[in-house]
């Protein structure tokens, strides 16, 4: 690869007017800077970017840590994150946790000793306390607040409420809540209160069934819905708390010869792709996946422009309303 | 954030033995390393891998460009190259084309400053001659093949005989093949030819519609999938080339009141969650993503550990055998 040593011959000048040239520092004639960029383009010489970074002491990269890439969720995330990112001229590096402590661990310091400007922390396995990023910002995305340390959420009990309130509009009276993992805490567990509360307010019927952490990893909830609905009788409303436990209840149902939305209203939540690509559609909870994406990216970069910012956000959510609740 | 100057203090050393003891050079007592070990853990020191690269000449990084991070098959492959990267301790940086040429270039561009050990290119909008990585290798995956650049395919042409031959021997006879794109060429072109000549030697009756490209980039085939099965009369079978089309192929025939699998047997291609999600579940060819990633990963790593390695590899696919073409 060509240096800046190699440009500086080819354009006859010295290695400090072309580095002058590329920093666009101190006076140099427009002769000169063209017969510089010329070289540049002849050798397609590119600046050294880690030489940079080392003199700025800014990477101009963030690191973003997810459990699970190819899940839609942050699938969708990772990509409006990458296109904030870049919008403000940062890299992204990815880091797939596989939610397990170590792992997180392990990228929280990679992050560090790559000294990016800033981690978006969306798989939260590891012990905040055990979290020191130094003076790198840390955002915690769709996990609990915690003091100290940015946060961004989408407004959780708002979604359970319009969840629940649409499917009592519907007309169902015994509602089904696939809820989150058992044994963890987490923001979406306000989904689960806002369920509870309005059913109670309307009193409706309801059941709660969790998960356990393995069909969670292994987005395979099928059994599991299976014996639900197996279990209780005449259920005709569900909430799901994810679109990819939603699709896996359509499933289900066909197999037991459910109709939905005849039978059973549906509601998921999260608005990924697969809301949109299952048979019947799935009415959900749009999260504002861009929006959180925006203002993540945002809260890093305020660190190195000293922009005044809120610590920590909860954004609202929308319904949309599609076939798995039509009343036909 | 901690320096080496800060360790050497708490551990009563020179920085240059920190530094040693660091990169594992020279010998250092066991009393000393520990000391200095001790005051890293206290001082949560990160050795600064910005510098470290600078010296090594070695970034650790790799670059991934797609067209779309979303799409279910970029983020399977994405998820498996960051696994793959990581098992020999490559960071991802990852970068989002939107299927432009602009964007490709920029990226590339910026893979070169920040001198990544290698490029991965999924997304090929860019002419092969403009692309000058210089010294970095750079993999061409499922794109056409380019000499002197690496490449790897999966074996289009396979899977295309493989479905189209499933199709045939559940009893079809008139068959719809949706295709690629209009005007590009790319290595996916050979599921169609594979589809005409196996449906030419078993004289079954075909037809081939290709997408726009603004349906491709919004992932939206439904209005072509409808027009298509108005136009032509009984349709027996289709050949979808992506999941994602087979599953919008699946909500067409709801509406049209067409049944999968009864009156219409359907193959989709990849192998991506989708294809379990949908209601019924889809037959597909499954993409070798786990081996492509690993040999991707593979081909950059074989640069510096002076690996023989063939140029490029055409990997085999499956048949998946699911509910969409069951015969009942």
């Amino acid at each position: 690869m060509a240096t800046i040593v190699d440009v500086a011959k080819l354009a006859g000048v010295t290695p400090t007017t072309v580095s002058r040239v590329i920093n666009n520092r101190g006076y140099i004639s427009e002769k000169t800077k063209s017969k510089v960029h010329e070289a540049m383009d002849q050798l397609s010489y590119q600046p050294n970017e880690i030489a940079r970074s080392l003199t700025k002491q800014r990477s101009n990269t963030i690191g973003v840590i997810v459990p699970h890439i190819s899940h839609p969720y942050f699938s969708k995330l990772i990509s409006n994150l990458e296109n904030e990112a870049a919008k403000k001229d940062y890299k992204i590096i990815l880091c797939n946790s596989k939610d397990t402590a170590t792992k997180e661990k392990k990228y929280l310091d990679m992050c560090k000793s790559n000294r990016v400007d800033g981690i978006i922390l969306c798989s939260g396995n590891v012990e905040y306390n055990m979290i020191n990023t130094g003076n790198i910002p840390i955002v915690l995305l769709e996990k609990n607040f915690e003091k100290g340390k940015l946060g961004i959420q989408c407004d959780n009990y708002q979604g359970g409420c319009l969840a629940t309130e649409h499917l009592i509009k519907c007309g169902c009276k015994r509602i089904v809540h696939f809820s989150g993992v058992i044994d963890e805490e987490m923001p979406a567990d306000n989904r689960e209160k806002a369920f509870i509360d309005i059913c109670n307010k309307n009193n409706v019927e309801y059941f709660i069934k969790k998960f356990d952490i393995n069909a969670y990893n292994e987005m395979n909830y099928y059994e599991y819905i299976k014996n639900t609905l197996s279990e209780i009788d005449g259920v005709d409303g569900i909430f799901a708390s994810s679109d990819l436990i939603a699709a896996q209840v359509i499933q289900v149902c066909y197999e037991l010869n459910i109709k939905i939305p005849k039978d059973i209203k549906l509601v998921g939540f999260d608005d990924v792709e697969i809301s949109q690509l299952t048979t019947p559609t799935i009415t959900t909870i749009q999260q504002p996946i861009k929006e959180m994406a925006k203002l993540a990216i945002h809260l890093i970069d305020a660190k190195y422009t000293n922009t005044e910012i809120l610590e920590q956000t909860i954004l609202p959510v929308d319904l949309v309303v599609r076939r798995s609740t039509s009343v036909e």
